[in-house]
């Protein structure tokens, strides 16, 4: 299964960066991993919220469909208000989507959120905390579950 | 307020380290900060899992009766099975703790978790997410919060 996530805006804190690669490294053995990073829209007084949410909605769509061209990708949209899942419990849903689905992708937001029309194609709104958090931490935890899932599904003892 | 994070165990992680720093760094003007290590009990065949969060709980104890010897600190322990808050919840929180008491303590387990004594005597259980996190990044996003906190209080802007 390859795993893709894509996010809005570069990750600009280095310690951020480094800890993101350390994970990337380490879910590289158990799936094809790529983390592709879109411009996020600049606001401005000419610009609403919702216009700048659906400019970037049309750029993840312009990526996501290529990936999705034989509709077998399993599309997790990162939301604050989504379900909450436990670590064995998200472990189970990647085993799930890799008997069913080609590949999974996670979408992150950028700081005014998903677009409606992406939480709508979701198959799954997944939330990690009620709290919010920065971008550059979010990445870390995303990446960090994503291993701790594969490490689980392999029966694989990894410390807490 | 002064506020106190004791942990058990080292964050061995140097991107980690790097972060926690930047954070504490930036909660100084808000709060006095104080960041205790208690050494982890070892595992072994002689000594139980309950026997290592008793000691451990006494370990915690010694230090946190000390800054606690005129009974005006507020306790909170991070309990994967606690309350879940959003940032303005806990925002909130630690505000009117500001205003009851002269101190907040946050304590983390090792990787057993916390005693049920130290569970009981805790004013607050909370819980950051329902999946579980490594020690290191779990650390990060409690200094994270405990900053994101202080800036709601005090109406500054903090992008997401």
């Amino acid at each position: 299964m390859k795993t893709t996530v894509i996010v809005f805006g570069d990750t600009t804190n280095k310690n951020s960066i480094q800890l993101e690669k350390e994970y990337i490294k380490r879910i590289s053995p158990f799936s094809q991993i790529e983390y592709i990073t879109l411009k996020e829209e600049k606001m401005g007084k000419t610009i609403s919220e919702e216009q700048i949410k659906q400019k970037e909605s049309d750029k993840f769509f312009e990526i996501f469909n290529k990936l999705n061209k034989n509709k077998n990708i399993f599309l997790v949209a990162c939301h604050v208000q989504g379900k909450h899942f436990t670590s064995e419990q998200f472990a189970q849903k990647l085993k799930d989507t890799e008997n069913q689905f080609a590949g999974i992708t996670f979408i992150i937001g950028g700081s005014l959120g998903l677009s409606k029309n992406i939480l709508e194609k979701a198959h799954l709104k997944l939330s990690f905390s009620s709290m919010t958090f920065p971008h550059d931490l979010f990445r870390t935890f995303l990446f960090e579950q994503i291993y701790r899932g594969f490490m689980i599904n392999n029966n694989r003892k990894y410390h807490r």
